[in-house]
C-alpha cells in the first residue's frame, strides 16, 4: 500500500520532531503541532490532541524516542533512568487505552538491555516508526478480513472515529469500512456525532468526505430511530482494550449502541490490532475507566450549554459484554466465540 | 397550587401581549419575548422559542387570540376567515406536537358559531387563559398520580425537558419528578443532554437546579453505561403525541432509552396530559416526524463542529411502542396495558 493512498498524516517524524495534525480543530482547521519533548506529547495525548488507542500507542514509542534524545546521560544507567521517569509520565495520561502500555513495553525491551547510549537513542527512534509501519499495514489487513463480512449495499453504523486518526493511517474500524467501499461504492455510514468529544461529527465525517464514501452524521441518540426504521445493517466500532473473555471497552456510547444492535438483529463488529487485545484481564470489569474534565459535558468547545454548577459524570469509555459482540476482527483474521480462545490464539499466532 | 410555587413563567399575557421566556438563550440568558402577533407567536414556535407538546398548545391559543385582536373584521364572516388563516399558518410549525391541532379545535369551537366579532375576541383571549389554567392543573394531576410508582432513593432517567418550560407550569414528566420530590428529598435525576437542541442540558438541567432537585447531566450515549451499572431505576418521559395503542412520539432518543430499560429491567414511564393522546391515530406509524434544520446537527449555537458539506439526517421525534411503555400517566390516572382500552376510557372521562 503506497503513502500516497493516504490523505491523512495523523503523526509522524520530521527529523528529530514528532508532528501531530491537531485533531481538537478538525475539521475546520489543519493544524499541525511539533513535539521536542516527550512532555510535550504527553500533553498532546492527554488533551487529545492525538487519540484513538493505536495513535496513541504510536505517540508514546515516539515520546519514549524524545525522551531518549532530551536526555544528556552519557551512561546507560543515567539514561535508563531519564527513560523509566518518562515511561511513568506517559503511561498516566490516558488510563483506558491499552495500546499505550504496549508500547511503553515495546520500548522498554529495548532500554532495559544495557547499552550505548546513543545506540539506544537510535533504536528507540528506529521502534517507533516501524510501530507506526506495522499499524497501517495491521489496519490494511484487519480492514481486508472485514470486508467479507458486510452485505452488499450495506448501511453501516460506526461510532467515534476509529480511523485514520485514530491510528498511524487507514484506521480499523474505518478501514474495514474503506476495504467494503472499495469492493462496494454502492454503500453508505451512519457516523454518529460522539458526544461530548465529537469525534464522529468532527473526524469520522471529515475522514469519510475525504475519501468519497456516502456518509450521513446523525447525534448519538438517533441510531436506535434508524436501526427500528430497518436502515443499519452492520455496527462497526474500534476499541481502546479488549479483555481476554471478548468483553470490549471503547468510546462511550458503544454499549448503547451494542444493545441497540442486539435488540434489532445487526451485526455488532469490533475491529482492532491484536494489540488491543489484554490476556491479563479476564474481563471487562477489570478495565479502568477514565472519568474526564465535565467541561467537556457543560461546554461544547468554548460555548457553555448547561448551568453553572452542575454536577456532571464523564465516564470516557465503556465496556460491552462479549455476548453483544458478533465477531471481534483483528490483523490475524475474524475472530468469534468463545473469544477467550479464538483471542489467546490470535495473540499467540503474533 | 399557589402561582408563587412556580419559579418558570414559561408563557403568560400581559394586557393584550403574548410573553414567553426565550428558551433558546437559557440557562445563560433569562430574556422574554413579547409578542403582538399571531406570525410572530408562529415563529417563535416554529425556532422554538417555546417548544413542548403542551406549551406549544397553550401559545397556539393564545397566537389564534392574537390573531382576532390583529383582525380589523367588523363582521362574523372576515373575522372567521382571518382566524382560518391564522390557524392553518399556527398549525404547520410543528407537524407532531398534538397539542396544537388540539388548541386550535378548541378555539375553533368558539369561533365557528357565529357571534358578535369583539365577544369572539374576548372569549378566545378567555379561552387561551383557561388552557393555561388547566395545564398547570392538570400537570400537578399528573405528578399526583405518578409519584407513588417510584421506589424510594430512586435515580430517575429523564430525557428533554418536559418540565415548567415545556407546558405551562409544574412539567409533565418533571411535575412526576417534582411530586416525587416532596415526598422523598432522597431522590436523584440523570438528565440527558438531549441533543441536537440540548433541552436536557439547558432546561431540564436548570429547572431541576432552581428547584434544588440532585441532578446529574450526561450526555445522550451515557444512559446505557449508567443502566448497566444498575444506577438508574426508572425512566419517566413527556410525550408530543400518543396514539390509540399507546405508541409514543417524543423527542428523538426517547425510543433508545426506552430500549435500554427494557434491557435492564427498569420501568419506563410516560407522562402527559389525556390531550396528548390522539384516538385518531391507530398506532405510532401514523404519527408525521418532523425533520428539522440540517444545521442543528452541524452546529452547536454559532459554533461549526461538522466538516461543511455534510448529509445529516434530523428527524426531531421517534415513536416508542407501546410493549416498551410499563404505563402512561395522565392527569385522569396511571394507565396500564391494554392502552387501547385504558387510554380510551381516560379520554371519554374527560
Amino acid at each position: 500500500m503506497s503513502k500516497t493512498e493516504y490523505n491523512v498524516k495523523t503523526i509522524e517524524w520530521q527529523s528529530d520532531e514528532v508532528v501531530m495534525i491537531d485533531q481538537r480543530v478538525l475539521p475546520l482547521d489543519e493544524k499541525y503541532i511539533h513535539h521536542k519533548t516527550w512532555q510535550e506529547v504527553g500533553d498532546s495525548i492527554k488533551t487529545m490532541v492525538i487519540r484513538g488507542a493505536p495513535a496513541i500507542g504510536v505517540a508514546t514509542a515516539m515520546g519514549m524516542a524524545l525522551a531518549a534524545m532530551q536526555s544528556p546521560a552519557t551512561t546507560y544507567e543515567a539514561l535508563k533512568q531519564d527513560l523509566d521517569a518518562a515511561a511513568q509520565g506517559l503511561f498516566i495520561t490516558r488510563p483506558t487505552a491499552y495500546n499505550l502500555g504496549w508500547a511503553l513495553q515495546e520500548q522498554a525491551k529495548i532500554y532495559n538491555e544495557p547499552g550505548d547510549p546513543d545506540d539506544i537513542r537510535r533504536r528507540l527512534k528506529e521502534r517507533s516508526q516501524e510501530i507506526l509501519d506495522e499499524d497501517i499495514a495491521m489496519c490494511v489487513a484487519i480492514g481486508e478480513h472485514g470486508a467479507p463480512l458486510f452485505p452488499k449495499g450495506a448501511r453501516i453504523l460506526t461510532h467515534c472515529n476509529a480511523g485514520a486518526l485514530a491510528t498511524a493511517g487507514y484506521g480499523t474500524a474505518l478501514g474495514v469500512i474503506r476495504s467494503v467501499f472499495k469492493r462496494d461504492p454502492s454503500i453508505m455510514v451512519y457516523a454518529d456525532e460522539t458526544r461530548p468529544f465529537l469525534q464522529g461529527a468532527r473526524l469520522t465525517a471529515w475522514e469519510l468526505q475525504q475519501e468519497g464514501i456516502p456518509c450521513c452524521l446523525i447525534t448519538d441518540n438517533m441510531s436506535g430511530y434508524f436501526f427500528k426504521k430497518g436502515e443499519i445493517d452492520a455496527v462497526v466500532v474500534g476499541s481502546d482494550r479488549i479483555a481476554a473473555n471478548g468483553d470490549v471497552a471503547n468510546k462511550i456510547g458503544t454499549y448503547t449502541v451494542s444493545v441497540l444492535a442486539k435488540a434489532h438483529g445487526a451485526p455488532f463488529y469490533v475491529a482492532a490490532p491484536t494489540s488491543t487485545v489484554d490476556l491479563s484481564i479476564p474481563h471487562g470489569d477489570h478495565i479502568p475507566i477514565e472519568e474526564r474534565d465535565p467541561a467537556e459535558v457543560t461546554h461544547f468547545r468554548e460555548v457553555q450549554c448547561a448551568p453553572s454548577g452542575i454536577d456532571v459524570c464523564n465516564p470516557a469509555f465503556d465496556v460491552t459484554p462479549h455476548e453483544n459482540v458478533s465477531a471481534i476482527i483483528t490483523e490475524a483474521g475474524v475472530h468469534l466465540e468463545p473469544y477467550s480462545e479464538s483471542l489467546a490464539a490470535a495473540k499467540k499466532g503474533k
